[in-house]
């Protein structure tokens, strides 16, 4: 049943039906069918997952086991890249036993035994590409690939993530610092072989002209950090607040650190000056001429959309101010 | 049944009963009874607010609606105050229907009136005593107080957090900084009247002599921020990771920005270097003679413990290395 967003409790996350689809038809189309490999940890939803399915793109990334589980049970198993490294003997079984096609991230000799121990069929040799994060040697890649088959695994190829390129504002830096990075992984390849070179985020969509799959998630949803690279994407996911107090020169609203990723910062709010967050509470200097009074609503932009819906239930799904469906957040936790 | 730590899927939050029971016991010793009324948006555990109660604090503190129903139906709804302001009659609704004695925070003509047209039947007026938050002004407290009573409402007296001073490193100045906050509430009790003095946090329970109950949450569990206020508290939680890929001078395990609050800044690992938290990975310098191999496990300390709570759907109550119970972290959401 719709209804006006007027009349939801809050916080609640709003996810704006006509720049959703704004989004997901630009990826679809710079990034068609196998070419995008949507990453589900943006929005841990099987239900934006599904929208992206209908787009063409039947391949996932995920981040958690969790997020592997949940897309199998949802029909959304026909190729899942766990972009991620696991020794956990408990949840490797879970992987086996999912009715999907996995794959999984490996990048050293304990994280090979452990997936064949398992059972798991397929991996990548998952490359350092200038992240200190997951990610083996570029000179060790080939000798892992080795083993892996030596154990019984198909190896796909590789994965490479240019995370410390991808939020880079200054676009030559940033395509500069794709192209190294994904020189290193196709040196990584040629040793491991195999059709998948997957890599890649919302940041390098347009540039990232080596990997045969990109790996974005952000998109989908966006955020202010994000928002500042000047991409043709729209802002579609905000939290939804009601004024509780409101004093001589500034105001609050009841969303805060519970309901809003915080390492990227304050959220943003258009016009107004944000004070800063408390654990229910965010402090705002209302924008000059614009009062507000208690009860009014407002659409904080999250910093960093991530974290923000790992804290929530459910997104309201709006087109304009009235909702059009509740859409589960059913792949938090791990 | 209990197994070991090391058996456990992580990241979880694993809680130490012993630092608990001696958190619980400094707190409860110098704060008998009603003088201290537990926070429990710091732990979000019917669970943990139980062992408070057993210790005879049967009064709690809420920040959300979602936190006071919750209380109620754990039968621990003696006496719920929420303290912050809500105008929204849905949930105001869902307070007046509790079987508990409801008292609720208002500022403001708009959130009295609300609170009148639920059936709301006893408020507190709460005070800004210099955090700019939610709390009217000493100067209308008074009249505030004349307009719920006129209205029908009870007022059982005032509150005021002084949360701009309780995380000062400076005792001295932590101190003078709550004393001034409280002769603020005091002087707008002295025009609101009631029995109730309600004020407080963990960084200023022993140095608040003004107010009759101290709203304290974070003692129970601590985190790195209060941890440095000197107090003979222990930490108690812990996110309890497993490593996951180890490089040349650096390691990664699987604890991140979804299983750890942020706006504090990156959780300890004793003698360790912390580098950076990603969305499910966190890199860190292991300490120098200390290496570590992919499989190890390791307590990560946070830096705030009430978003962090926030991200998880339970928390692993352990003794030593051992697991004593699983406790729901069920008062999450809104």
């Amino acid at each position: 049943m719709s209804r006006s967003i007027h009349d939801l409790g809050t916080p609640a996350l709003l996810l704006d039906v006509d720049a959703l689809d704004h989004n997901l038809d630009v990826f679809s189309k710079a990034l068609p069918g196998p070419r995008l490999r949507p990453h589900v940890k943006a929005h841990k939803c099987t239900a934006l997952a599904q929208r992206q399915a209908e787009r063409g793109h039947r391949g996932f990334t995920c981040a958690t086991v969790r997020e592997m589980v949940g897309l199998a049970q949802a029909g959304l198993g026909d190729d899942l890249l766990l972009a991620n490294e696991v020794v956990d003997p408990v949840r490797l079984a879970q992987l086996v036993a999912l009715d999907a096609r996995v794959t999984v991230a490996v990048d050293s000799e304990a994280t090979i035994r452990a997936a064949a121990r398992a059972g798991i069929a397929e991996v990548l040799i998952d490359v350092n590409v200038g992240l200190p994060r997951c990610g083996c040697s570029v000179e060790d890649a080939g000798a892992l690939a080795e083993l892996a088959r030596g154990q019984g695994v198909s190896v796909r190829g590789v994965m490479g993530y240019e995370g410390h390129v991808v939020g880079n504002e200054d676009r030559e830096a940033r395509e500069a610092g794709c192209a190294e990075s994904m020189q290193r992984l196709l040196q990584a390849h040629a040793q491991v072989g195999g059709d998948v070179i997957s890599a890649g985020g919302t940041g390098t969509y347009d540039c990232n002209r080596w990997a045969t799959e990109i790996q974005a998630g952000s998109y989908a949803l966006m955020d202010t950090a994000y928002g500042k690279l000047g991409f043709p994407l729209r802002q579609a996911l905000f939290l939804w607040c009601t004024v509780i107090s409101v004093a001589e020169n500034y105001a609050v609203a009841d969303g805060g650190l519970k309901s809003l990723g915080m390492d990227h910062g304050n959220p943003s709010l258009p016009d107004a000056k944000l004070w800063f967050c408390s654990d229910e509470h965010v402090t705002f200097a209302p924008a000059e001429g614009a009062p507000v009074k208690v009860g009014d609503k407002l659409r904080l932009v999250p910093a960093h959309v991530d974290p923000t819906i790992a804290y929530h239930e459910q997104i309201q799904l709006v087109s304009g101010e009235t909702t059009v469906d509740t859409w589960a957040v059913d792949l938090r936790g791990w």
